[in-house]
């Protein structure tokens, strides 16, 4: 039986919520400083990093349990707190996240700065402590380290930044992009493989399915910036432009964005294809594929 | 035979050193970052928390291996970051630290929340990709990230910041340092104790020695920015009383305040003798004991 992308996550996400909220809840020592990080933790955003997780747990029938909420919970805290930095008057200087004040125009520059440090203190303070045994914490701490830190999310960051500067190749455009979003995103889907214990040959398919999914995410992300609404989502658009910033649309136009993001589509649906086949799987349509068909709409 | 501590410190600092900037070396894909990170991590400093560590595995007579200098690594990793993050505009505002610009004023303030938070993540990388067996890990994870977040030096630093604007009692100003640089010293402490395996009895006392060694490293640092050589110490002396800022020179007087060093500094003396008696060292005068002597002088 298929199940239901919208029933899954609500079933899921209040839990995920609840690890976060707790977490911050036992160990802020100030109320200030709670306070800040709880206003970006619950400002919304659609939690595509620890849906993909559980997803993929799913893909693999594998039970979900406390351990793999609490890393979820992780995941979501160490993206919210690069949203949080990324705001800041020093980077990209937003007012505006998912139609709200950003953390800094709320809290100010100061707190802003150490509420992110402290979500990211925290995620990995909720792994370390989490239900998970040690050596699956101790690979699942090096392989998010590794995807946030400087090798990914922070590196892919600085080279977004410097990248404003001047008209980026595609190549280029793509080795941001693998680091800023790719990375915790491909974290996501090997940590739920990983856990499902699959087999090197299916870990690589799965590798393949999320970097596939990154970019189609940040060519959807690039076109909602042309395209969009700014009302529905909730920040903005024609940014890009106005920054002269090196997008997917500025470099391929509207038209072959829209092309790539359907090539990206159909190469990640080919991996998951893959693995299904090698695992028996029934070809109905999984949590993943409905998750990737949220960026074709 | 009584070692010394200078020669202790020139036979491992480099050591550490190098764990730390092969680390950056390693992870950071992009140049300005990584020159970044170089910048605040070999900017000096007395490597306090690196030393206390190695110093309490030597207390027990316990081999120093790769690990634990991966481990210190980590540890001065964090601190190079909390400083960064502390010496922004948005927090203490200073453009000097140890004699040297800071690192905003040399790399921009974009790039140093950036390298900061790199800092932070790479030092838990170090140690989830340490030379240490995964159940040290995992405790070490758990402790280090406890010590480092909001229940600890971050929280420490909401409470200074916020501390600014009124004068704090005794008690509140001890809440400040207990977090703020209490935590990773006692971290340090315990790390060492933890790693030799020591019993709980004899984990307490060295946790009284740190509580007491951090207490005595900050009235020392207050009593420095009173009577210290700006060319000296490498940074402004009489900040403290310019902001009007609660310090326990401002609290107790001088001569308080020197007292109060004094009995902080025979507690933490007297908690080693204790351990010593409980294990039967030989009195002499250990490196924890030429570490704390530092803060006398």
């Amino acid at each position: 039986m298929t199940i239901d992308l919208k029933s899954f996550s609500s079933h899921h996400l209040p839990l995920i919520n609840e690890e976060m909220l707790e977490t911050i809840q036992v160990l802020a020592s100030e109320d200030s400083l709670r306070e800040s990080m709880r206003y970006s933790v619950i400002a919304g955003g659609k939690r595509l990093r620890p849906l993909l997780l559980l997803a993929t747990l799913a893909f693999f029938d594998h039970k979900i349990e406390k351990g793999h909420y609490q890393l979820a919970a992780a995941l979501e805290m160490i993206h919210t707190y690069s949203l949080i930095h990324d705001d800041l008057p020093a980077m990209d200087n937003d007012d505006l996240r998912r139609g709200q004040p950003t953390n800094h125009i709320v809290f100010g520059e100061g707190l802003a700065i150490l509420a992110g440090d402290a979500l990211l203190n925290e995620a990995l303070y909720l792994v370390s402590d989490s239900e998970l045994d040690n050596e699956s914490k101790v690979w699942l701490m090096k392989q998010l380290t590794l995807a946030a830190g400087s090798a990914g999310m922070i590196g892919g960051q600085v080279a977004d930044i410097e990248g404003e500067e001047r008209p980026l190749s595609l190549d280029e455009l793509q080795s941001v992009h693998r680091r800023k979003t790719g990375a915790l995103i491909k974290f996501a889907v090997e940590a739920g493989s990983y856990l499902a214990k699959v087999d090197e040959h299916i870990f690589i398919e799965m590798g393949l399915f999320a970097e596939n999914f990154g970019i189609a995410f940040q060519i959807k992300d690039d076109l909602l910036d042309v395209l969009g609404d700014e009302a529905l989502i909730g920040k903005k658009t024609g940014m890009d432009a106005t920054l002269n910033k090196s997008t997917y649309t500025s470099l391929l136009g509207v038209k072959g964005a829209q092309t790539a993001l359907q090539e990206h589509y159909t190469k990640a649906i080919a991996a998951l294809d893959e693995v299904k086949k090698i695992i028996g799987k029934p070809m109905e349509v999984s949590l993943l594929e409905q998750l990737i068909e949220t960026l074709m709409v």
